[in-house]
């Protein structure tokens, strides 16, 4: 009971094997904050309002992490990923983005870990982009928001939205 | 001023031109904290009393995550990375692990994002080897803690840790 | 209508949700021509006389590469390719190399990308080993022959080759 | 005497050992140039008019890809790159996109395959986008236009620019 | 007849074409043996002893490399593991340790190189642990124990371990 | 004294830092032994005389694993490798084939493991392009060969080389 799924019997890590299990259409959604002074947060709007280009980069960054999860996260299986989407959206009431990513395949196993990556590294390529006028940006709330398919079904994070349980 | 330094005048994304800058060592330190339910973060030291391969698995991931930075974040110099850690320390009051990444180079830029990476994907490891039992875990307070040389020298982030910062 | 399918309704570019399609066996080839000059040409083919590694690692490069498709190409999806082949064939009148690559899956989606990027590695690899004796060579015409399988069925390139359409 | 640098006196593969030469500031800058429809090129143009994400996706593309052109070129030796730089022009009289790509490095080897590397796969991802709508569409001349640094010093190719040139 | 699969009527490489196979799960196990100094041999187990932390660094490295199989061996299919182990078994009498990996997939064609591989790193990464207190460490019989699934069937290494075949 | 030098205090894995040392050219030279049944060697041979395909696939993968080394050996430090070389020469005696590789760099760290990650592919592949007609070849004795340069100066392996030592 509460034992740790990577851990084999004599506590040494392994992957799970899910040779036995079905390939369904499995689905991940995750999130992460990035919260930026005020200053920057208006320069990456405006930057954006023309070209987008910091935004898109962002977002294209979270797409092809996704496709590199088995290769980031050591016990992770490598799937097909059938879709991977990355949006961002800002929050202005307290100068910050969310990123929310999702993941989709057809396979034995699950998403999640490909939902989070995206998630993570979208908000580590906005640090980047920012730092050089704004080091102390900071990244907060990386969580799974939901999760469908397999055979545990759907899962919704408890508890309402950063932006509002945050004032 | 305030000028994204990765948007060209076209606003169009850019690496920066390091050409002209002079290789010298340059560190950075970033931290991510993960927060588990009460159980977890038992299971997790429990678990890592005898072989510590829960945490030995998401400080590697860290390691190798540094490694492969500037394949993730698009805009990255790829650089020779001189040394890479990755330390993690339990918070017992809020049931959490502190993720502490540091990287160094000798290079003509920084390693800021080679920390932040680090320190992510080890929180991320983490995270997937306890979604089973903890799927509503969550990271916050991703953040630079210090870096220093380079042109501008030295940075500290302000404010003390988030142990204390949020009881 | 001639909307692209891979930006959404804001113009943000996305991956195509390729979930509800069936897994069917897709093919696709493409080729691309490498121009050398006529010192180049021969030194290439007589190199390859005896051993062939000229061309032996252009096919390899190419055969690699088909197999990075989805790390190289943003909204890529990855699959599970069974199948990828590079030939190359000597142009004598024009003294160049004629690379076609072909790939093969059992996927949701088609191999187009895969054919291409092999046959552009590949030709890219020869110049690279011609380069140091001319630095001029070019490689043209790179383009998809033809494809089958998936919803829309198969295609082929319309025209003559590169070889008869341009004396 | 036109010997190929790659083919060892046994004609096998090998890298050109470069541990003799100094490491100095080199440069390159490589183009393609992606023939398309001219409803797809309406298309794209249109779709980049309030976003860029078309020409931005395709841009970073090939920023990302210089940075893995050992990876794809067998006998390209690792090199830190210090800028790579992707721009993209409509040539509206053959409703054709020019890529053209630079790369700079302080290294004790060339940039040119980095170069080009990010020309083609910034093509490549252009006809990712629009493939769906034209699949005919046809990359032509890709090529060096010019390098400096290093032993050989500075390079351009010879003849004018592919719009001229092809009317 | 003794015709090898890799090589076309022309002996140039190839890929085997598994598209017209059956996807069915397919198991292999290899195995790695390394031997050290009487001394190297203790100070890895003494290591070992409290955190587990060598020969955790060894396993990880392991499976993460059966997942980057087709990546480096060129002619290997790409193809979606559902699991990875490797276990270290310490062998006294000859101050050696054994790795053995093993791979399962549920695809068109075999494991057999994904499990070699992860044994292979595996002790590669042993030795890399060790090297600065004993450089003269051999790797010694790597090959293949078994391997189950797809038409060949089943097939098991012939002969006794190497512990007990070479006192 | 014996300490190994990739565990810290605490018996952690971590990276040896590197940054105060100086960078100064280093070698390293690296064996594997594949050990075939007499038919396979024979084929091996004469698929080869022609066209050489065989062992080319071999030598290139094994250039191309040591530009993979750093990520594929947790604890190994990304450097600019300035050559790698592979040669395989056969031994009739025993029909193997002996996989030599060689590796430089003008680093702060030594290449040893670039050296042996590069012969042991090498070795791999040759036994994947054999494995469907001789599954029980094996790979015997990976082992350094010789290193140069650093603090540590030059060192050779004892003892004659595997094919007199072991008749």
């Amino acid at each position: 009971m509460n034992k740790l799924t990577h851990l084999d019997k004599h506590d040494a890590a392994r992957m799970v094997d899910v040779s036995a299990k079905t390939a369904t259409v499995r689905e991940a959604k995750a999130e992460a904050v990035i919260l930026l002074s005020a200053l920057t947060y208006k320069a990456v709007l405006s930057g954006r309002a023309p070209k987008g280009d910091v935004l898109a980069v962002a977002r294209l960054a979270g797409i092809m992490a996704a496709k590199k999860t088995s290769e980031l996260i050591p016990l992770c299986h490598p799937i097909p990923l059938t879709n991977a989407q990355v949006t961002i959206e800002p929050l202005p009431e307290r100068h910050s983005f969310r990123v929310v990513a999702s993941a989709k395949t057809k396979s034995e196993t699950g998403v999640e870990m490909e939902a989070l990556t995206a998630a993570t590294i979208a908000a580590l390529t906005l640090y980047d982009m920012v730092k050089a006028i704004d080091r102390g940006a900071t990244i907060e709330t990386v969580r799974l928001v939901a999760k469908s398919g397999g055979k545990n079904g759907a899962w919704r994070a408890a508890g309402r939205r950063p932006t509002s349980s945050r004032p």
